[in-house]
């Protein structure tokens, strides 16, 4: 099989997106889920004529026709009965929040007025009808959507969802995923490493970024050995219905993992992509459905997999609709090398509003140091080995990076 | 006391941003806390010289003098201690990660290898000397700082963590916040309203977005009752850092907040910004240090406040570093009020990577709906009534979209 490129590789992933389902929970617990139904308006919004500033609710004909003092008959706060007035010259002195008496039209905030002795005198000249309500039904009306379905789940949409009285909310499942480690050189956090060891780490960045989605990822280590490798991978088969891994899928003689996956069933949808970092990605899917992302073991080479390849694929999944991303290049940069080239890059917002992308070049796909000084990699187009500041590229920024 | 502008507004609150210490915690844990030491490397990184390919490691002098053909003497994977080589016509096959052997200084890929009977056949004519290797130390030496204190944990500030074996993070501890609810109106999310009540829905976006910054804040309710509101506000004086109040602070008969916090000891540090939506914003200080914010009772309000005073506050005093956020005006937009406005808008970004705002226009403060449509305020100054499509405003993204 040969080498595909980015965009082949990103279709034959995108043909693999899928339903797991639905399930319902209770709204406070669904911020950053999906949202997997309409909910609607169960009543008008807002669902009275509302007072929006405190002071007195009079009829609009009475101040028209030269009546600036109005008879104060009662209080009323929010979440009263309305009280009526029966007079031209009377007034219901009325809060923020309350229900407009039906009797009265226009509302006149305390600023503008002066109160003595039970009467109200409007110390302005102009008044309009209608002022300082907010009207039944303005905002939306009963059954209208007020929030659709197929969003991740964010404060404002919990508020609206409190305010219409829906404490359950259908949310899309999310997918069990296992993130398998692998190789012998990889020892644990707390361990200390002989000289030609080092501590796994691909394993937590992968989970830490799954879990914006509000997945919660296993994590196993298997060893270089191909009978274990065999017998672990079949058991992930059967209990999750994503497997990552991270490494032994270059061509070394102690990389088990492909021969494993192949032993398991596991048939192999590509093997390497044209692209650096990232080249050796294996990509296959087992006939029971569970999906195999293999990423190269390489810190940055895993890192831009997951967010090109893996979370593409879960947000499509999840009917999470995103925008894709582009920045201005801020700097002339040369690629030579037929691969589509995912630059690390720092972001800013110039004083005209526009995103600027700043190389910040590593040492290649073993230095995850440099990651930590960039907000993204800016996807640069196979068919050009030059790229001029100013040109506009696609930009993939890292999963909860908080630069604004 | 006049109205404050929104410059000395968010001046004052800034004087009061403050330090809650730090705590250690798990390193897994730490996703999305903020980090309070810098994080330093414990060997070198990479820690040997470490190959990048799959192949063959052999003296580059030998190839330069027109060898091609190299007896393999081993194999060595990663993890593995090297294998030496003691004459110029061997090479060791090695795998990814594996330390180079010091006997040699060039490592060639299968791809450019024909094996066969133990002898690896060199096919290509170029070879680099150093080619295939991530030399020791070339990302950061032993004792550098390879994450810096003061930022937010990311995925990769994971991961870096992982590397240098430091299970365990000292972070900024978070205030105790409680969220107030009051107001008779307001019910509960799960019961039915009369005609003239609502149910309870800030205090859900407001804890939500505190959500984002790992902070669980108490949710309470207190009905309209001078009493009840001075004894629960005297509680909470004593139980939390940060008081955040929503409703009950505008002039109506039957607003008992201000006052309550008075007899309790709060100082008003300001009661109404010179500001739309979100006038009413009372704030203030017990002498005990508990801060108080008060946000006016509309959601779209205190939406806005928490974001433009509250959360500012919050990662400042968690010595988060951010940038100001800008974009450009879309469409030209009038506004006449002596007030500064916030502008709610839609953002996209144009085929030159510039930032677009758009305006969208809701019913006033009252109508929440309209914030589900949008993704940030953009912030107008006070000094002007017209601004024009193209012009650059900043703007206040709001807490979790997830628009890109």
């Amino acid at each position: 099989m040969k080498m595909v490129t980015v965009e082949q590789a990103e279709k034959i992933v995108l043909a693999q997106i899928k339903d797991y389902g639905t399930e319902q929970m209770y709204f406070e617990n669904a911020l950053g889920r999906v949202l997997a139904e309409d909910v609607k308006a169960d009543r008008d919004l807002p669902p009275y004529d509302r007072v929006t500033m405190d002071g007195i609710a009079i009829q609009f004909e009475s101040f028209e026709k030269g009546n600036y003092s109005f008879k104060i008959i009662g209080t009323q706060a929010a979440g009263d009965t309305p009280i009526e007035i029966t007079n031209f010259d009377e007034c219901v002195e009325i809060m923020t929040g309350a229900a407009l008496p039906s009797t009265t039209d226009t509302v006149i905030r305390y600023e503008d007025l002066n109160i003595k002795d039970g009467i109200a005198t409007v110390t302005i000249n102009t008044v309009t009808k209608n002022q300082s309500i907010h009207f039944r039904g303005r905002d939306k009306k009963q059954n209208e959507v007020v929030v659709k379905a197929n969003q991740v789940v964010s404060p404002v949409i919990i508020q609206m969802t409190a305010a219409v009285g829906k404490d359950k909310l259908l949310v899309k499942k999310l997918p069990k995923v296992v993130i398998i480690s692998s190789g012998d050189e990889l020892i644990k956090v707390n361990e200390t490493p002989t000289p030609y060891q080092i501590r796994k780490s691909n394993n937590y960045t992968i989970k830490a970024a799954l879990q914006q989605y509000r997945i919660n990822a296993e994590m196993i280590h298997i060893p270089d050995d191909a009978e274990i490798t065999r017998k672990e991978i079949e058991k992930c088969l059967q209990q999750y219905d994503v497997i990552i891994l991270s490494g032994g899928v270059s061509e070394g003689k102690f990389d088990y993992i492909p021969k494993a996956l192949e032993t398991c069933g596991v048939e192999k949808l590509f093997h390497k992509v044209q692209q650096r970092p990232g080249k050796p990605f294996w990509f296959g899917k087992h006939n029971n459905g569970v999906l195999v992302y293999a990423f190269p073991g390489n810190p940055v080479s895993t890192f831009m997999c997951l967010h090109r390849y893996f979370l593409l694929w879960l947000e499509q999944s999840l009917n999470i609709v995103k925008e894709p991303m582009y920045a201005q290049l801020n700097k002339d940069f040369v690629f030579n090398p037929a691969l589509q080239y995912f630059l690390q890059v720092q972001l800013t917002i110039n004083n005209n509003g526009t995103l600027l992308a700043t190389p910040v070049e590593g040492n290649g796909s073993g230095d995850f140091a440099n990651l930590l000084g960039t907000d993204a990699f800016m996807e640069l187009p196979l068919e050009q080995n030059k790229f001029t500041k100013g040109e506009v590229y696609r930009i993939w920024q890292f999963s909860l990076a908080s630069k604004w």
